[in-house]
């Protein structure tokens, strides 16, 4: 399935090479302002062109199309379209005999049968994540007071981010980093036990990021190596204020009202001018593969925004779930 | 919500200190053999007793009452339904003013306005995993032939489990550990792109577990570190073995036919003897605290086979969808 | 699926001559107080026993396990529980081989494999109603000042439902009837264009009840004899009060504040005591049948407390979805 | 919630006068042929312009931009978009002032906040059944063997059709009307046992359409009059063949095999040439109101392709379910 949510529910659709691919509000409260300008900024962070990203660059202009009237939002379904401009021509055929390491292609082709769009990898390309910034977007007005913020801890293993991207151009080879988030001003409560546990929605969504190979809330893995008195915060006031944050603003699955962190590794793109080794599905021999073409040496740049949006859209739902969202916003 | 799945899906219900708990399995095709004995097994895995487990013991018999008719499913909603019989009465009074640390207590009293059922962490127990367990148990007969298997790897940071047990018991604190699951034999395709990739569905099935938080597939953080040419796993055969396993079996979200492993840290116990600070909620200073009663050193002694459940359970799912499960068993 | 609802969500288990049968409600807000004694109307109504119902009778002894402390809900899942006492052993072996005119019989049989339990009808009984009037005993609680109330119109034809019950009795046949029923005191606003209309979901849960073949709403089939002028029901009051009531409270599928109105025929009950002419599927001959046993009349007599019960849950969920009940119940 | 199915799933979206209305196809199986001819004959179905329907035209052309790639279906979502051409540009201040008897107008303002975009009836018009139709199209090539026709059984309780729209138009009034649905060629065991039923899944899909106010299934009503000894449809044939079809194709909620037979009342279109009254909610006074502009005089004539969309819509999920329909086609 290709949506998300239970009252504040998203679909995307769309794929690399297509016409238009787009994203699908349900939910959304009417009488939110919403104009085209609310997106520049986001857009702008998950757009490619900076060092260490693709030279493929999209003008990726939102066009919406329905559930918007007199720059505000009318409570039905609201339709974001992007018009898929910059799409290189060239011959698949090769590619279709060798498919990728690391990549969606030996899947996808399995999986449907040969039909699927395997162009610049289709469904499964990163260029999806459009819909998700925009969705955030929205999701970021409503979540206010509060507020996601998402940043890149390291790349390829280092801190200095340039550093690590100059050297990884300089050996023509992919970086991975890892991604920090935190959310603020959250109430006590969102999230319910077991299924529906805050760290059980937002991993949810957070894994559809492509790239994305893990996730740990609080202290994370580093907690199986504490001791019960060291792991466990204490309560320092009423209103459920915590001395330190190991749990990441999440006990039982519930909101604490602490500010809510979590870290995710980003793995680097596979797409790699490093020669590599597969298997030709037709001659059922190994051969070497080298892939040519726009690569983003390290695709964890332009993620931070993207997970930002994830999580505002998980917050969103959660806190219309909780009534903490008006039906009818009340400028 | 208490429900997970889309086609094979299940329900629990129950508190520590309730009646009854139970689970409700709907979708599980008819004609599979099932009997009581089958559950023995995982239950005395997941059952306290052992050194470093609390020594609250229940009998755990599960009660069939429903979608079984001669010892085989019928296709209608199983339910499998367990009495609490070792149930402590006491008084909670003081722990009602004064929330535990790490505990639920007061997430849930600010979540259900003070009406929750309190008694030894109410729906929030661990206890409700009795009833993962047992649809685990069903969900390992469905995926046959894939098998899941899941162990410690190390607990309090150590790899030597007894030793680090036995020091957590002499200091009287709570450890946690890390847990590796491996599930072999999948066929390739299982997952969708984005919202329902296999690390999305899986990752938000097993943070319904207590005590989880985290979660990483294949290299997980380490791949954050490493170059592209070193996580790619090249692809070796036509039916898509891969050299190498970073990717944990999982491209783009689908499984890939690779032994599909992933690792998840357990915090230690949040009920432990030590002495710690905590706020009165009535007299709004701070108290020390001291939690008394039946505890686990190591929760994460027990937790491999509600791990090894879960993620059978999402597997059922995901056969189910891509039809590889037959409707109706033929034997 | 054996569930209904998006946050007032329930979910039913059993069969006819299983151990228990019961209901799991998801999504009951905290704080709202329930007794034993709250479900002892709604079940007197349901339950067989008076002249035209089938002289099969339980004790219907409603065991809530989990979901209430102190006689309060507590915000968790709800179980009630019911153990099937009053069954009957019998052979079945003649009636597997010639399923019964008008029954599930032979859909069951082949909808799984001959795996079903066939006893009295199995999960396909019309004892899991009890499950649904428990949770509208519930659901009724939840959506006052609104109030739903259904009515038998006739039975056989006939207004005069003593007098045809009485014929039908002396002809050993079974008769069907027509139920109303009304929601009063609704606010403007409930259900969603399109696929969540009121009129979509209502039907939807009204057709879950076993023997229902037909619904409509305000002046249903007659609207299509009639002219725009005439059906169109004139506003007469700023708060949308209209002069007739042809749209059955519903307007573009959203309830307009005005009474919510339809009718449902139920028709005769399966099993009548007149000889019927079924095929015998080991033979493949055709033959005569004649179904022995306790039967219901004229089951229609029993149907209103069960219409009643899925329109409270329907309307609750809506309610709920438009926040027009409170998470968590004050006073 | 805007969208329906469980694995085949639809999602509309648009407005009478926005830019662009459509719908999103989730579920569909990869390698079905599917070319822009396809659509044509149902959309000139639905199409206005015959005699008895709105003077406004539509060019309808539907946009394939995701999910097909060389005219074959690829797996990922189908999106299909529509242009708005035909929009006429007026005032809409008045009608602001004066809901619509029958209309939404009313209902939609409340519901939305008075944001809700108004112009045509917004998203509660009719015009997005094209989405409906352009999924029903598809539909139905996944079905088959199965087809699914309807038709009108009568208009302004006339069956002489022609006679009966010229006397409404003579009238300046509209007039509703009796749409018959069939399906032939069903397997036996589609729908589950009492929430999903074919009969409660049906009717949910069947109501999302504008104007309808009702559904019976078989004999429908008329089994409420019925003996049982009548109404039961003896089975002649190992197959589950029924020598009589009250039951309409369905027993206890799932598919007998037998021919699936329901019907629908439209009423007559709101709009209509007739004086009519209503309030005035500004200042709180009844004034007359004429409805200008461009209208069907019965409706009715355009819904019975959107009634077989919607059929055709629910088998398939349901045979995708059942696991009828091969998740790749093979030519």
């Amino acid at each position: 399935m290709n949506s998300f949510g239970k009252i504040f529910r998203i679909s995307i659709f769309g794929e690399s090479h297509g016409i238009t691919l787009g994203v699908v509000i349900d939910g959304c409260p009417a009488g939110l302002p919403l104009k085209f300008e609310d997106f520049i900024e986001d857009f702008n962070r998950r757009r490619s062109g900076a060092k260490g990203t693709t030279p493929r660059k999209e003008a990726d202009i939102p066009k919406i199309v329905s559930g918007v009237f007199n720059d505000l939002t009318t409570g039905a379904p609201l339709t974001i379209l992007f018009e898929n401009t910059n799409v290189r021509s060239r011959d698949y055929t090769k590619l279709r005999e060798t498919p990728r390491p690391g990549h969606a292609d030996f899947v996808a082709m399995k999986k449907y049968g040969g039909f699927e769009d395997y162009r610049g990898g289709g469904h499964f390309s990163g260029r999806l994540t459009l819909g998700l910034v925009a969705a955030g977007v929205i999701a970021k007005k409503l979540i206010g007071p509060a507020v996601v913020k998402a940043n890149i801890l390291e790349v390829g293993g280092s801190a200095n981010i340039e550093e690590a991207i100059n050297k990884a151009m300089e050996e023509q080879d992919s970086i991975g980093g890892i991604i920090e988030c935190k959310a603020t001003n959250l109430p006590v409560g969102l999230g319910e036990p077991f299924f529906d546990s805050v760290e059980a929605v937002l991993s949810h969504m957070i894994f559809s990021i492509p790239a994305i190979k893990g996730i740990e809330f609080g202290s994370g893995f580093q907690a199986a190596k504490m001791k019960g008195s060291e792991h466990n915060d204490n309560i320092i006031s009423a209103d459920g204020k915590t001395e330190t944050n190991h749990a990441g603003g999440i006990n039982g699955g519930i909101s604490n009202g602490n500010e809510l962190v979590f870290r995710v590794p980003v793995k680097p793109t596979s797409s790699t001018h490093q020669k590599q080794r597969t298997i030709n599905i037709t001659t059922n021999t190994m051969e070497d593969l080298e892939i040519e073409g726009r690569h983003d040496t390290c695709i964890a740049l332009r993620v931070p925004v993207v997970v930002e949006a994830a999580t505002a859209i998980v917050l969103a739902d959660f806190l219309m779930q909780s009534q903490k969202i008006e039906r009818i916003i009340k400028s």
